[in-house]
């Protein structure tokens, strides 16, 4: 070969992997709503006050020298917040990581994974990245988790992970403790709790954690924390089972940035709640109001986001979404395309202001008909 | 069971995949000393005008809102910066997140990976998660690249990736701009070229990547960019090689400080001229006044750090590493551990003063046997 003549892309692209090229490259479309409620953040910024106590804390610091190996800090403020030990404490670049490194190192060819669904895409994802068999138990009566036939499923396949989402995503229902309890203490599974959603509500399953070497629980800072530009999230769980997924981590992969916004949010969650408690009020008046509109199947839901059908006739929840984004300039969720969410989309609480602007909207499309 | 008797972790560990639990988890002893010289980083921190710009970009954005699915920023100022299309660009949390991508998409049992060594470990380590077969080519004379063996093993492994870290780390050797296209020319292997060092000596091979989409390039922020705390790093390949490889990456994995903050310091990288030109000073000093040491074997480096071997007689590596430490206060790396390497050290360079601190200690220890 000559320089003259460029070299064929063929030859670079036959020593990928043909499973990977059989997948479709994750693109988004951009887009730049008047009004998001589509990604379930915060309609709230984090507060001034502690985003200067963050900077102050950044301009401290020599930004040429590596992070700490392990997050000190970040992981002494979770653990502190949870009353939960360091040892039992993973901090990563968002929750997904984490339940990529948990996936990875249990899931192989002929391990099943249960999985509760429709749920958050990324679990069946991951386990089928890891060659394992993802066993799907459908969502019951009124989208409400099937606590009979999960406990059924990981009996039935001696699943290694139960992979539960409470709050769920993308419908809001949750499981109570007993719920939680039952599953674990009926199955002989890992029982991997996703609480991305639990500061908006359903049980916090920390104080399960004593006693129960076979629970991991998730948190993020996406959601009632304010901090989706942060990406970071944390695991709890048992210190040995925590050193076994670290393992699965690069070393060094959280930046001085999350470590010290993340420790200084944990430390003022106290100045949040009245935040929360505005988004939970907002989720309540959606509910509220949506059930009332004409052609609607509306979810119930305790997290920062409500699920709804479009089951008016001669109008279809596609209509919905474009009308909402071409006319009003609010973005919600397509997620019609979620096993059992025909015709579904999902809105997350706004600002009063938002929240508003969206049940006029909905209720102008729904009306006119 | 009983809620009395807490179930023992043996129940969660069984679940863990045995190759896993094999393995050691990755432990560093934190160490503070007064003189750290040790990990490559810079001696210089941010411009205190840059982080000032840097921090102002962060005030005015939202941190509630997630960061884009692309960080269009980051990846345009990469693209820029190297005359590159932004298609063919991937950023990520550190280059060894797109090492390990890399390795992902490519690397399954029995798939061959050339890797010249002594080299940084992750190349071997990410092939061996991938269940890859790793053919290692020793370095040659001085711990110099062996092209001939490397062509040779290449071809005779019809390997599917050649990993070459120039300069390399730990030894500080280079390859030239022949040698690369001879590797690619003469192989069918993708060259991945790890190029971190890149800015304190040896061939920047990004004039190389046109009409080679075999051929891949990364860099990061951690060593001459002066930003080891931001752990960021990009790759430049063909886009069909880039898309495919973005494929075993997390989305939305990029935080908002992140995106700014390399954005910024790769748009401000006329600052960082004089601070990597004191540090290449700094270097040819360690070379040339250790060289003139007894007892020591000194390697040529175009990189910001020295490689040395203790060949004093009655004088350990081990002992020349405790006595700076102990009595000088002043941190080097021991990589006696490496193969080829046995009783070698490696020291970077640092400020003048900090260079001088080692020279001495350097001189005090051997002159004293």
């Amino acid at each position: 070969m000559t320089r003259e003549e460029p070299e064929s892309t063929f030859r670079a692209l036959r020593h990928v992997k043909p499973r990977v090229r059989a997948l479709a490259a994750y693109t988004l479309r951009p887009c730049e709503p008047r009004i998001k409620l589509n990604q379930n953040e915060s309609p709230y910024d984090v507060p001034q006050t502690l985003k200067q106590r963050i900077q102050e804390r950044l301009a401290d610091r020599p930004w040429n020298r590596y992070p700490p190996f392990v997050s000190h800090n970040f992981i002494a403020a979770a653990a502190e917040s949870a009353g939960w030990p360091a040892e039992g404490v993973l901090v990563a670049n968002g929750s997904n990581e984490l339940i990529q490194a948990i996936l990875a190192v249990v899931v192989a060819p002929g391990v099943a994974v249960v999985i509760p669904e429709p749920t958050f895409t990324l679990y069946r994802l991951m386990s089928e990245v890891g060659g394992g068999d993802v066993v799907s138990v459908p969502l019951g009566e009124a989208l409400r988790f099937d606590v009979d036939a999960i406990v059924r499923a990981a009996r039935e396949s001696r699943a290694a992970v139960v992979v539960l989402c409470t709050p769920n995503n993308p419908t809001g229902a949750t499981l109570s403790r007993e719920e939680i309890e039952r599953i674990h203490d009926e199955t002989d599974a890992l029982i991997l709790l996703d609480q991305a959603y639990v500061e908006f509500g359903g049980y916090d399953a920390i104080p399960l954690l004593r006693g129960r070497p076979r629970l991991i629980v998730l948190r993020t800072f996406s959601k009632a924390m304010a901090m989706a530009g942060l990406r970071a999230g944390y695991m709890l769980a048992a210190p040995e089972l925590a050193a076994e997924v670290s393992k699965a981590k690069l070393p060094y992969n959280i930046n001085f940035f999350t470590e010290v916004a993340a420790a200084e949010v944990l430390r003022a969650r106290d100045e949040l709640v009245a935040q929360i408690e505005l988004i939970k009020e907002q989720r309540d008046c959606i509910l509220r109001r949506l059930a009332k509109l004409p052609g609607l199947r509306v979810f119930p839901s305790e997290a920062n986001f409500v699920l709804f059908r479009v089951e008016a006739p001669g109008l279809t929840h596609r209509a919905v979404f474009d009308r909402l984004l071409e006319e009003h300039g609010i973005l919600v969720r397509d997620v019609s395309g979620y096993p059992m969410l025909d015709r579904c989309l999902r809105v997350n609480a706004g600002t009063p202001e938002e929240t508003d602007a969206f049940l006029a909207a909905m209720a102008a499309i729904l009306n006119r008909g």
